[in-house]
């Protein structure tokens, strides 16, 4: 899997057990190709007729590092994936994937909890590994709008919510960029706006939040949330964060609320970010809170990524960056996020040993803080 | 040409006859030297003093590769470039080129047709190839404009000279980002505003158009006729596309519009797009009716075109792929776009190859769909 | 330091003088570990807790090339790099890393100058190369509303200061970014708007410049004044330019101001610009005035620079290219600007080489254009 005559300490470094903090539940249903095939791409379209979603990156990345994890060859066609698949069942499927990505713990996003995916515990048991719970504040504002009756009520309820569920949380996750881009005002909303905006979202409170200041209100709610208790926030940018457009999604958008948060000491983690990878990594070299990593893309761009994780290295820091499979639905996705981490670390180190830009020392050390240490660190682990 | 130690099937595929889906037609005027290095760059200024336009990517590429073509050896200097050009004509220059590009159908865009432009059939004929006509709707606009009286007879006749040219067409064309750039409303604009803008534009018709409700009603006009007549809409993106700024045809800011228009499932082709091919390879896997190429920026990148072309590889569907030499005005830029497109697809399959990543049998297929099997389902050809 | 298996004429190109266009003057003063630590980073704070600004590709960079040159073994740990720093003296160190940079001719821009940091004469003599002055227009703007009574007396003032100051200059300079972004109104502001601007910016004429009114006119200015004297105006972008976020500083959004001044001639020297290096290229590429460099980017990307230095060769005209190192405080980055750009154009000329894309005759002109003989020629030197 990694790169021929790289020193030993350097492949150990590679090989060592991973911190997954930015990962989803995967599905514990039976799947149907058809439904696979959705889960495999980000637009939730099937594929246009006459093709499939197993001819991208991601898909060909399935069938040559998922296949053999099931006990197939490399490449296996995809009716003979799907087939296997179907014979071992979901549960071993997941468990199977779930090691094989060499995790020492996951930390999930349970935002989009159901009875279809996995807990965080059960990815914790699964994988063989520890796990954490981050928590989706755009998930707690929705329990809480649903159960609010007025507008005080609300925003009372708001503040207690987000203080119970990160009270069992080793961090919150905001997936703002979904609702209005990442280019949101970054100052505090006052009192009388924030009211205005509650009495608005409470006239239809099974939609999802809509209200701009009420979505700033929400951040900055679990940035002080997030302070008193000493956990990082994560917010998820790039690839998949904003159905208006990937530009919305830059995390350059969000400097001015990066400035803001900086007096607070509250560790802001950028998730995915692609294609603005280098964007977040300054962002991660400019500010001393700032962490990032390429989650998901690592997945998508499958053979690609090597080159995604070089961008990420061109600038970031190298305690700035964490691992992360941003996996979703697909238990395949959390595997293959580890397979192109190290693969994509692995070419990067081996280009630098080869160019005499660093020791092997140097090497061993910084993938070990990339691929765990970092995320000890900033998650308290 | 390609990468040694190939296998023989990916080699054939990348070697067999491609679909140029979204070219211009190339000059058939003698060319002097100063005239042939204004149409080597995309600004339209002569180099400054003391400097050539030759002493570019693309000056350096067609000394390359196109001298051989011409019969002299690679790396001729220019005067020795010219004056072979010159001895053998450029009726003789162009079919040698043409040839040379190993292009089994040409689907030429058609706006900028003058006395001094090759025709679609004749970019056919010189190439030993089919040919498209692809209608330019914008060069539609500006004939009816240039013909109506009064603003509803201008509509009726845009309506009606876009169906009238559909019906002879491959596909129809927008360069709409050269008006105001690709962050225009996307929504249908009124009527009434379509009528005022309409008055407007035929006080002075001869002007180009410039009024974004006129072009966002010929762009829905254009998607109309797009879904009746079952024929892709072609959007030029990135390089070359926007006089304000590259920034301004970044076709991530297209979003709004590619939904809008999914549920006419209208195919999108994103033409070019450089240096935004990851934006546009997002929106090629999110949408499934978006397809996308880099077109003239294979050409004007030259020996640093694999890296183009292995970004949009990152992230984009194998079937939402197509190739373009968005070649103009000089017959070299259309066999460059071929040249580098198998030299920068065959790197990238080499390169997976060798990581073991892609079975060879994935490969030649892939290449097949991109070089032309795409092409020939989305244009039905 | 260069890759092996070069022709002789390329490496002797590669390894010949360079002139450093874009530098500012290097410290002179003893630095801390904490000091020098901050000097590694742009933001501006220490590294989080149990973290060193040394574990970034800057840290690195240093570690491996200039631990040498201060007569270290390659990778020195940071203790032993610092402690030799002390031991040599700042003088000698400076002596010693200018000196190893090769640089003919450094071009200085002197707008941060304190007594800690080294003239241009002194940056010339500690580096035994000539030296030249780069205005700041920004310091002449802060100077004279220091100095100014009454608006009038300050617009006439700040006309007559440019003119005096360009007179002993080899170019103009604007870090116009750090105000308001990049995406600054290109039109000369009305005078009226000036003086509105000027009267409100005299109430409190210690702060830095904020009025954009203001900012415009001093622009203008500068390029009048360039125009008169045959001056280059230099723009910084990208990496470090705008705290606002990286992406006020995209060079793209220059493009209104830059094509308004294209009649005057007068040329555009757009800096630095990462990660934005290829809308900087592009810019390069379309108008006849504007030149690029990646500046500073080399040194902070450290083993990532050819990817960036690639990008910018992928559409930026060979006579368009410049060599600088942007360097800022540490006479470290001094140094290693020079070593990436030779590592990073040697690679890029290698792999053109090999793929039998450039003649060796074509690299080593190549290599000097950019090296050296196009700053000499935009330059006048």
């Amino acid at each position: 899997m990694l790169p021929v005559d790289l020193p030993d300490t350097v492949r150990d470094a590679l090989l060592a057990p991973l911190v997954d903090h930015a990962c989803h539940g995967v599905r514990r249903d039976e799947l149907t190709r058809g439904r696979f095939e959705l889960l495999l791409n980000e637009g939730g379209s099937p594929a246009p007729p006459g093709t499939t979603h197993f001819d991208t990156p991601l898909g060909a990345a399935v069938r040559r590092w998922c296949a053999p994890v099931l006990g197939l060859e490399p490449h296996a066609p995809p009716p003979i994936y799907l087939s296997r698949r179907a014979e071992l069942g979901a549960a071993e499927v997941n468990r199977l994937l779930l090691r094989a990505s060499g995790v020492s713990a996951f930390l999930v996003d349970t935002g989009p909890e159901g009875a279809d995916l996995l807990t965080a515990a059960e990815m914790g048991s699964g994988g063989e590994a520890a796990a954490g719970e981050v928590v989706r504040i755009e998930q707690i504002e929705q329990d809480v709008a649903e159960m609010a009756g007025v507008a005080v009520d609300y925003l009372d309820s708001l503040g207690d919510e987000l203080s119970a569920r990160a009270a069992r949380a080793v961090a919150l996750k905001t997936v703002v960029a979904g609702l209005c881009g990442l280019g949101l005002d970054p100052a505090r909303p006052s009192r009388g706006a924030v009211l205005a905006a509650a009495n608005r979202r409470l006239a239809d409170p099974k939609q999802p939040l809509a209200e701009p200041a009420l979505a700033r209100h929400l951040l900055w709610s679990a940035a002080d949330v997030a302070r008193e208790r000493g956990l990082p926030l994560q917010i998820h940018a790039g690839l998949g964060a904003c159905d208006a457009g990937p530009h919305l999604a830059d995390p350059a958008l969000l400097t001015g609320f990066i400035r803001a948060l900086q007096p607070a000491g509250v560790p802001v983690v950028l998730l995915t970010c692609y294609p603005y990878q280098r964007q977040a990594a300054y962002l991660a070299h400019a500010f001393p809170h700032v962490y990032v990593d390429v989650g998901l893309a690592l997945a998508h761009t499958g053979a690609g990524s090597p080159r995604v994780l070089a961008e990420l290295l061109e600038l970031a820091p190298f305690h700035k960056q964490l691992y992360g499979s941003g996996c979703r639905e697909l238990a395949e996705t959390c595997h293959l996020g580890a397979v192109y981490f190290r693969r994509a670390l692995g070419a990067a180190l081996k280009a630098r040993l080869d160019a005499g830009e660093w020791s092997a020392a140097d090497a061993a050390r910084i993938a070990h803080m990339i691929g765990a240490g970092n995320a000890r660190r900033v998650y308290r682990l």
